[in-house]
């Protein structure tokens, strides 16, 4: 039995067609089966690219269409809770990108929604399947550091994103450092249980009058004992800056960056590699398809998805205890967040 | 203009495979338009998985087929002579596998034949294309590191072929370090002008017995004036080793091998990393994508392929050369070779 | 005018061996003119190791003998202010090991009594000679980096203290973190404005017990709007662990470990480098040169050494603010230590 | 018993102050009791700096000392097989720089003196003792990787020598390679059978006019089976550059350059690094301690030394071999150096 999963994708923007590419060509047990995009010209183009079916400018369209069992969310933040209910109550199973929501209710909601039609649903934590990421979680699982006391994680953007998109993100710890919360808790395997951030404009003042910090240190005690930082930057000049460590009784298991190439330039001025690969497309273009297997797998297996509502739900949280302590300018428990 | 070259691939074993699947779901330019083997069923095999419409057990059907306007041949190394020469015929363009054969006069024929018909010739010196050492030759080329002096290589296999291949494989220098030749001459931007080579069977006995080496070294002076050397030896057991250096008055510019992740590991045992790639197709995956996309561009631009049938005959010349030498202890000009 | 400088090293200890060492065999502007040690036996082997003429129990003869121009303060902490005033009053130039005193009060009235003597008083912040940490610090004057964003500082010794020692220790802040509090403001240029502070006993719990803590995370906001995160660990299994890291507008400069060799295994169990250094006598060997060659030569020029009073004064303040931070469980002003 | 070995320093050139330095100030088995130039001058200078007691014009007068129980051999290279033999005769042990000499029948006639003298001889093949290259052989002796196959050295200068040197060098082979030679043997743990050498002098047609080469690769096949390939150049542009690989059944062990310092510099230009340490003096220098501690607790207990006479011999045969290999241009067999 090889089943397809006959999967559409909603949202043709730039992580819809990273979906779209790998569904077409890079998963053998899924069809790409329609593409949805409110603009339907960008949804066309992207189904002409990938021999591609079906293209629509109204998702509903692909939800009414019983030919398909799968919906790939890939659209703008604020329609995800809207579109995880209605897919639901299709009976589609779900993969949604990340933030579910800002919204800890409409959070609650589509996760409701999802338990009650009985579908699968797996959030689009992507850096979980990055085989250095996957790696050391591994060695954490297997013993070969012993319990872990510390978490570091150094996540730095190329470039900050425009003012416009900042001003509706949400702001940068539940936008960039979302991905940072849940590789802590990826990493540990504990949850947090106190929050504390330190945070400024340091790059682009128009950051901080569009509402938002561009530079941050948060650390966490975590409900296990151990303790975790992360540092985060909106403009890293090498490119793309992801690193992680977790050091434990027995020892330390660490990630760095990946490059492009593996050269180095020996001469008078020093010795040179090449920098980092330049941001999230191509550093993570392998989690993109490691994910989308293992849901595309986890649907056709019927188990239940890596990477749940509930992972989703937990990464806001710790998102929005951040966002409090920065403002209050204090330790801000998990728990005060309801 | 979004030409699409129609392409069919001959022969589906281990590498025929490899383009099939990246011309089928990577390379836009080109539709995967018929696949051929002499073993019928892997030929529909390969055709099912990658959604081909065609697929043959006699290649004369595609060389027959007037919609199929290039073919990629990946068939053993003593049929490669015989179907360029019926391929350039029949007014295909050709991609082919190295090494073209182990017959200079078949060469000869062979690229007569393309000449005369017109037609694209691209040699599989798939290594060209690894981001990692076109990025040295890039740096070579760019004069950062001078005038080249020496060059150096090691290239390990993490295992030996079967005896049985290495009976008719042509021996180490004709099947496993032409690649090395191809890249010192890559690299250094010129010709060698004598080599030398000592070799021993250290591996295992029987291959000698083989008729063949499992351990070498070649020394090379080029017409540059610069020097090269090569080792090579059938089984790294930490896996495929591929390492070059440039060395010149400026400086040097090498590359290392890639590895699964970037994870360390420190414990008290030490410090610990992924072992490289485990062999030519994880290693070198990304190279063959990056070969056969060059290819089906110049076929589409009408331009002379970067690795032409003339870099395929002089890999060859060398491997003879460092074969004799190896069994004469003595260097061996290249002028010898005829 | 080759000045020799008479110096005479108080308390034979395991850092006052070193320096004894260093300034009979490795500095050559200097000469060890006398050792002292409350143990009189300590003071005599160490004078036999090193062709020392003078050896005493009480270090007032040496504050006595005219002919010592300089003292070299090694003796257990809760004598520094003490000695470090009566040096001064004697009109010796001084070098003190780290920290000067737990107490604000006999920290400024050490000050104050080297102002009004006039004679010299570097700190033992050795890590400042460092040679990697230095070229750290190089790069961020020479603006390689921009304006600094954040600094990161790791910092894990290879074994917890004696739990004796920890009870009079100070705490781990001013004890262990003391350096790394003065790294950042050696690399930042920068005062601290407040310190937050995580740790606990992760560890061993009899350190809870003699109450300190053997795992810790702390984050500063500095005065020039730079953010700051060091984690520290009384343990661990792979060595010391001392890593640095200054991010800022253009780039990164960061310092990792020094190896006892470079050696590179591969098998096929993985790559394999040499463990870090073992612990402060290793990695810093090269540093506590630098520092007494720093501190004779600044007492030879007549010029204010490198590491002042105040630079010994400020980290106290630093480690006091974090250890009240780690009890209050808030942030720490600076200003509030007074 | 804590016997205190005398030794007088030959030579005070370069090398023979790193001695007299070490011998002075690092080695606390020894005494420098005396030092010895022909320019009087200079062997008084190193005198002054190093509180040695005695400083002569003529060496012969320290043979005469018999407080003086062992000599350095620091002198040019013409006059180490005179002293050898006359500081034999004088029952004084000795330790050598390399090479012995040119000429065999001198080396034999030194090595000859010496066992009828009964002292010990040690010659300073420094890069024995650096621990990178000590760790190497040691894993290679632990059975780390298995049997020996392949021994790869990359040894580079940072800058030629002078004409004027290397017209009385003895050529490249002799004096550069000699120690790459020998580390052949040290890292194979077998003799050379034969040797084949390209080379030319690529950086300076003056040195080719001088009759040496400055850039060339040797090969060899071992008497064990092995293969060894060097390849040398005398101007590195980034400065010494020193590596070594030995490869086998079971895996590699390899080690690579040591650098000033360990910093890490990202920015939009890529990732740079130090420079290696700039010359032998920087890279060897703790290599320089350690022989010459070895060397003393040799004489001290009465054993022989590490790096024997014989050592000092094969290295220079096989100079020999690859010198008439150069200029025959063909496989030279060492039984054909007599």
């Amino acid at each position: 039995m090889n089943r397809i999963l006959n999967i559409a994708v909603i949202g043709c923007g730039r992580i819809g067609r990273i979906h779209a590419e790998n569904l077409a060509t890079r998963i053998l047990g899924a069809r790409l089966a329609a593409v949805a995009d409110i603009a339907g010209a960008a949804a066309k183009e992207v189904a002409a690219e990938f021999h591609v079916a079906k293209a629509v400018a109204d998702y509903h369209e692909l939800l009414a269409d019983s030919a398909i069992e799968a919906v790939a969310i890939c659209s703008s933040t604020d329609t995800h809770s809207r579109i995880i209910q209605e897919a639901a109550a299709a009976g589609k199973h779900i993969f949604c990108e990340k933030p579910i929501d800002y919204d800890l209710a409409r959070i609650h909601a589509s996760l409701s929604a999802v338990d009650k039609a009985g579908v699968k649903l797996q959030i689009g934590f992507n850096r979980r399947f990055d085989p250095s990421f996957a790696k050391v979680r591994e060695l954490v699982v297997a013993g070969a550091i012993g319990q872990p006391h510390v978490v570091r994680i150094t996540s730095r953007d190329p470039e900050p994103p425009s003012l416009e998109y900042i001003k509706v993100s949400g702001g940068m710890f539940l936008d960039m450092t979302i991905h940072d919360f849940d590789m802590v808790r990826f990493l540990s395997g504990s949850e947090a249980e106190e929050v504390y951030t330190i945070g400024d404009a340091l790059i682009d003042p128009a950051i901080r009058q569009a509402g938002d910090v561009d530079t941050a240190i948060v650390t966490m005690r975590l409900k296990s004992g151990a303790l975790a930082t992360i540092d985060n930057s909106f403009k890293a000049d090498y490119g793309y800056d992801q690193r992680i460590e977790v050091f434990g009784s027995k020892g330390s298991a660490s990630a760095g960056n990946r490059t492009p190439d593996e050269h180095l330039l020996m001469d008078a001025a020093g010795l040179h590699h090449a920098k980092p690969l330049y941001f999230f497309l191509e550093r993570y273009a392998e989690a993109y398809v490691l994910e989308m297997r293992a849901f595309v797998e986890a649907v056709l297996k019927n188990q239940t998805p890596s990477v749940t509502g509930r992972e989703g739900l937990q990464a806001v949280v710790m998102g929005l205890a951040a966002t409090r302590s920065l403002h209050e300018r204090r330790p801000v428990k998990l728990s005060e967040i309801v």
